[in-house]
């Protein structure tokens, strides 16, 4: 017979999940996803450039359609909303989502792919117009929209989502002033390394940008749509759009309700296998929490790239077969208007609360030969353990080449490597692509000596 | 009392030594470089790119110049070729390059960078005006020279500088045949990738460039000038100048005739530390044997990356320090207009002969999201051992950004990973930098499927 399996959510790890299946021929399912969205499987994290103009038509950023799966055999159910998991009846209730209808399906295993919401702090006059959170495709349909009739713009929160929409307003011209509540934007990098970024940005763009730091949004004004903007410090500014891009919660209420057992910031605590605390869900995505490797501590870093993977992983062994994941390194990039910022592992800030005893260096070199027109700075920052003298984390920021490089150090700490097995490491040299002694290399040889000699 | 340094070349290696000891201010000594060129401590690498018109004044691949060390103490002599090294006598003759005068020099440790020379195959009157070969700064200049005033030209040989003259050759829309004795241009790859490159090459330029595989130039014609080309299969191809890169051959015979051990191709055998066969005698660059971390034989593959870093390890050794060199993957890339290709570790061919048990995959994939408008393709293959399931190479070419992702497996290779091991690592994802799933990862996928399946 038949195993009934059902997918809640058609975000990124759910549509995955149903690909592997659908292609796993010898696990015979019958699959049914459903969504409270009118659409599944868009990338999310392309959003922020068709706002930007790069890509002319949103259709684009869809994966793939409900059509494409229901060819193969998937149902998929369009704005049905699972309001309740019924586990001991192996059951979900659902809510249409126009109608407000109620309907149950059984399942005889569950994958739960609910994402995480967008979280919108305490701010008076919220519900006015031109005010947008970005999470959904018609967010940013609608976001594109607004901008290209705005003149200024006022972005709530210094995050990922908050630098690649500060890029695409600053193309379009629009003036933008960008509030962040704590000291330092881009606050996942450490403090220096969100100091060179900020330097950055605002000296690509001085007469746009205006990047507020210690400060927090808490009114807006206006009669229909927004006007003005209120800070905690006082500051009034004027603005025709607003952005909540302050962080997202989880989407794991029903979870919670149904006795999963939750972890850090609410998330859906998995093992390495994708299993919740109850038998046959699974849990994939953005709400569920993670295993960092290098920290060995339970965290939640939501990102595009982990959720493939644990989709994958998901429909391994909801399929019979045997897969785990070993966690995750945090890896993960942006850009700004050519300006590459990228990390993985650990910070000083991390690591030094997970008990390292850590030394850190930081270098700016050259990305490629210094006689090759193309060649751009990068700043490598390495976090390591004195003790171990294992490397616990890279960021590099810079014009030049310098997500790929974070790659290769994250292959590093992957493999438990200490600085002095780094800098041996036989990288590609050509001038147009890095220098004979690599950035990376340099920065690593930096460290090593500054270990050895007991700094 | 100060130790006497004498390093013998000043290409790479040899500066990279001097360079290291002036910095080790804890060791007291008196260094004296030797070198049969008028000039020291350029990128040999950079040359091609000059040619082509990237850079404009060669000086500036000039990375120091002899003012420079002199300034900080050690002492540089031109045109001085060691013709003999006494190591009972621990000194080394030398050969005015000039006038022929001989002298000796003492000293108490000896470094041998003599890097390598091209290698000139027996082609009759290869003596005629405006043939070339590509190892020094003056080389570079007469070959640019000459091109300039040309409009065909022929390249013998298909390896990595055969391939980056061909790009210069072509910008400065010259009529190029390039001919390679063997059936594949860039032999260092595997034959499915060559190929791929060659169709690569001939689909961008089609009516510049001429690719003749399985052919050998026999002789030149030409008065005073070269004007034709003779080759083995028949053809006679007009020409305004002849480019011979087909390979070099290292410059170790003093080191062989005062006793020293030689390896693979009449390379100085070196030890982890640099150290010769010869007490208190090192060497380090294109002149020395390498050990391959992946096939475990010593092999020869002279690349400017591992000369800084055998050059780093014997200067610590040479001042009493103590560092090791695990040895190397042969990793190296190049590009032919925008086309990058890249490699690391075993290619199948080797693989097979190292007596692998060998799987392969090769996967063709976009480089960043399908929808931004940089996306290119790269096309992937990777090797693996059956039994260990552990990757043993990787091979990338393409418009897309190839060499970074080559140095990620190079890390993983280096830290003995298996297919399993590295589809699970977590890399940075955005999508102006990759896919969701790295290109990479879908190879590993696929190439971890092919290898559960026994297939």
């Amino acid at each position: 017979m038949k195993e009934r399996v059902v997918i809640l959510g058609g975000g990124a790890a759910g549509p995955k999940i149903m690909a592997k299946l659908l292609r796993t021929t010898e696990y015979d399912c019958q699959i049914d996803m459903y969504t409270d969205e009118d659409m599944i499987s868009y990338s999310a994290c392309g959003m922020p450039f068709y706002i930007e103009g790069l890509i002319e038509n949103y259709r684009r950023l869809i994966v793939r359609t409900p059509q494409q799966f229901e060819e193969k055999g998937a149902n998929i159910h369009l704005s049905k909303r699972c309001i309740k998991i019924m586990p001991d009846e192996k059951k979900v209730m659902l809510e249409d989502v126009k109608t407000k209808e109620i309907s149950y399906a059984d399942y005889d295993k569950l994958a739960i792919t609910t994402g995480a919401r967008p979280y919108v702090p305490n701010i008076k006059n919220i519900n006015l117009k031109n005010v947008f959170t970005l999470r959904k495709l018609e967010d940013a349909i609608n976001i594109k929209d607004t901008m290209l009739q705005s003149k200024k713009a006022v972005i709530v929160g210094g995050g990922y989502i908050g630098i690649e929409l500060l890029e695409a307003f600053v193309v379009n011209d629009l003036q933008v002033d960008l509030i962040e509540r704590s000291s330092h934007i881009l606050s996942i990098f450490d403090d220096d390394m969100s100091e060179l970024i900020k330097t950055h940005i605002e000296s690509t763009s001085p007469d746009k940008v205006k990047i507020i730091t210690d400060d927090a949004v808490i009114a807006l004004i206006g009669e229909d749509k927004v006007e003005k903007v209120v800070t905690q410090n006082g500051k009034i500014i004027d603005t025709d759009m607003v952005i909540i891009a302050s962080g997202v919660v989880p989407n794991t209420e029903i979870a919670g309700e149904a006795g999963l057992e939750l972890g850090v910031g609410n998330t859906i605590r998995v093992n390495h296998r994708m299993q919740t605390s109850v038998k046959d869900i699974y849990a994939a995505g953005d709400c569920i929490e993670n295993y960092h490797l290098v920290s060995r501590s339970h965290v939640w870093i939501p990102l595009g790239s982990s959720a493939n993977k644990e989709g994958r992983c998901a429909a391994i062994n909801i399929s019979g077969g045997y897969d785990t994941l070993p966690g995750i390194l945090g890896s993960s990039v942006t850009r700004y208007i050519g300006f590459t910022m990228s990390l993985t592992g650990l910070t000083e800030r991390d690591a030094r609360n997970h008990g390292f005893d850590v030394i850190t260096t930081v270098t700016t070199k050259q990305d490629k030969a210094g006689y090759m027109p193309e060649s751009e700075n990068i700043t490598i920052k390495l976090v390591a353990d004195r003790r171990t003298q294992k490397i616990l984390g890279a960021q590099a920021v810079g014009a030049g080449d310098a997500d790929k490089r974070i790659n290769t150090v994250a292959s590093a700490i992957m493999a438990d490597e200490t600085v002095d097995d780094f800098l041996h490491l036989d990288m590609t040299y050509a001038p147009p692509y890095s220098t004979a002694i690599d950035p990376l290399l340099s920065a690593a040889i930096v460290l090593n000596n500054k270990l050895k000699s007991n700094d």
